[in-house]
């Protein structure tokens, strides 16, 4: 009777909370929620696809380490991110902003053109939402609304299937080591500003999202919480298992040149890459690489997806390794 | 250059953030976000209403005077008020939680059956969203997702019509007692229980607002800043001014008896009625009326919409009085 949210971690308190519904308000046929990147719900045509992040000061940002510009950007970016990992075409975002009083004006209007720069290339309507005020860290709310037109596919985590080949688009670990650099700067580090950039403004794959799409393929996450962390989620919506060979991440040179003995590390655990993880039948890889220069994206093939459920990382001996894997969660277990 | 929020006041600050975006992201002819109680868009066929409301710790609940089931039963219904001003059908709501870590997992999930007690009434499925981790005051943000169909009419604040008969639903002032007993609390005061549930629980007015657009009426909005603050809202949206008889305003027995001095302020200034607000051509009253039967639903007709901006109110003896009006604003305007 005193268990508190501290002692759940957050994915187990989401299923409790779920499972205090009654029956008939949880996902349906017309309407789903639980375990993706986005909710949809199938309106007369379409199907309308939902998103929301938060980020709350001193957790998700730090006020010392970004520009309000590149925080607008961020809270539209990690919402698109989730879009771009279904398929969907986005649409519109609504704001929240739960603040204290004591915010400059100007930063928060430097929020907002940071918001609408992004927002203007994918023609995302920024429409509005609530101010509130706290007494605490500020937190801001994004919901973000796309569609998956009439006869799109909508990509999810629970369609992989064994055989499948393993994807992630770009490369792994520049946002985690562009946080180490603003937590611990080095004068000497190599295109410190690129991995900084790379954390404090990440890009969402919309395009490429809506080409694997419509290109057939149909099981897809973004990478948020590290490949270590979201990988597991994939396995386990879809049954099955994988093997995933380490020495195939892509890694981005500076990653290796700045964090030699912790490249690896930073590329599966790191998080906030925003990258899209997916798998597909592996006589479509060749074609999907050549579809995706079209937006921009390199697509690495990484794994694959077996019968046996867990998941193997192979090294550069083709041993397997042992891994301690976790997603990123908001609250560390403690008995406190 | 040292602007800062509490200067602006809410309103304020969201014109300004709302101009600091390119011109393409704000509101068009297929988004619509701007001044009304939900945002819209039209897909292919139905048109997808949005809303967010967020509650602060602190600010908009005190957890010694609520319950969790209530207050995850008023995070729904706050919402699903605004969809029903606009005469949207809910379909769908997604949750955001920033928690301290601290809460017992039995009240969150008190919080959810409350949430899903409502949502059940309506259909609405709770499709999951984020929990994240804060130093401050819990936030509760709720974003809700409804439809209008094809060929109904939306409703806003800004289609009043010289001439227009204004009216409300229920009555008004409820809540504002309900609060200020718990504020103060009373043993001899009557009703206590119901005027402190109608602040606690309230009930969104969704069937009424389905009612009203499909009967025509295409001017409206939900009273949760209080007649005083939301009216002003409406006028300035349509262009048009407004005479009320203060004498015609409902006021439920408890409001007048339990506060016999200021039950006209309770009603026009205390908010959170999450009433209905709406104008409509005089010839059309008395069918409403009759027709709002079917849905539990009383309409009272309180004033007139006029060509001459501004709001005029009239005592009993029909002579203009002079009420300081406002909205509720999250940021009471200081210079410090």
């Amino acid at each position: 009777m005193t268990e508190r949210v501290k002692h759940l971690g957050e994915f187990a308190l989401i299923d409790r909370l779920i499972a205090a519904l009654p029956a008939e308000v949880r996902s349906n046929d017309r309407v789903c929620g639980a375990g993706d990147d986005c909710a949809w719900w199938q309106n007369s045509g379409d199907r309308t696809v939902v998103t929301a992040d938060t980020m709350v000061a001193g957790v998700h940002f730090r006020l010392d380490w970004t520009d309000w510009r590149s925080l607008g950007h961020k809270l539209l970016a990690v919402n698109l991110s989730d879009l771009a990992s279904m398929g969907a075409a986005p649409k519109l975002a609504i704001v929240t902003l739960a603040l204290t009083g004591d915010e400059l004006v100007a930063d928060l209007e430097d929020m907002y053109r940071g918001m609408g720069e992004l927002a203007a290339i994918y023609g995302v309507v920024i429409a509005g939402g609530d101010i509130v005020r706290t007494q605490g860290p500020q937190v801001f709310n994004l919901t973000a609304i796309g569609e998956v037109g009439v006869g799109q596919s909508l990509m999810t985590r629970a369609a992989a299937r064994s055989g499948d080949a393993i994807l992630v688009s770009g490369t792994l670990g520049a946002s985690a080591a562009g946080m180490r650099l603003l937590a611990e700067p080095n004068p000497e580090a190599k295109s410190a500003d690129l991995l900084i950039a790379d954390h404090l403004r990440p890009s969402p794959r919309i395009s490429l999202g809506r080409l694997l799409a419509s290109s057939g393929v149909r099981c897809c996450m973004d990478l948020s919480d590290g490949l270590a962390g979201d990988l597991p989620k994939l396995l386990t919506a879809s049954g099955v298992g994988a093997i995933v060979d380490t020495t195939l991440i892509p890694v981005a040179p500076a990653v290796h040149a700045n964090f030699p003995d912790l490249w690896l590390d930073l590329a599966i655990r790191g998080g906030e890459d925003y990258e899209l993880l997916f798998t597909v039948s592996p006589d479509q890889v060749a074609a999907l690489q050549v579809a995706a220069r079209d937006v921009g994206a390199t697509l690495t093939p990484i794994g694959q997806i077996t019968v046996e459920p867990g998941l193997i990382w192979l090294d550069e001996l083709h041993h397997p390794v042992r891994l301690d894997v976790g997603a990123w969660d908001h609250f560390e277990h403690s008995n406190d």
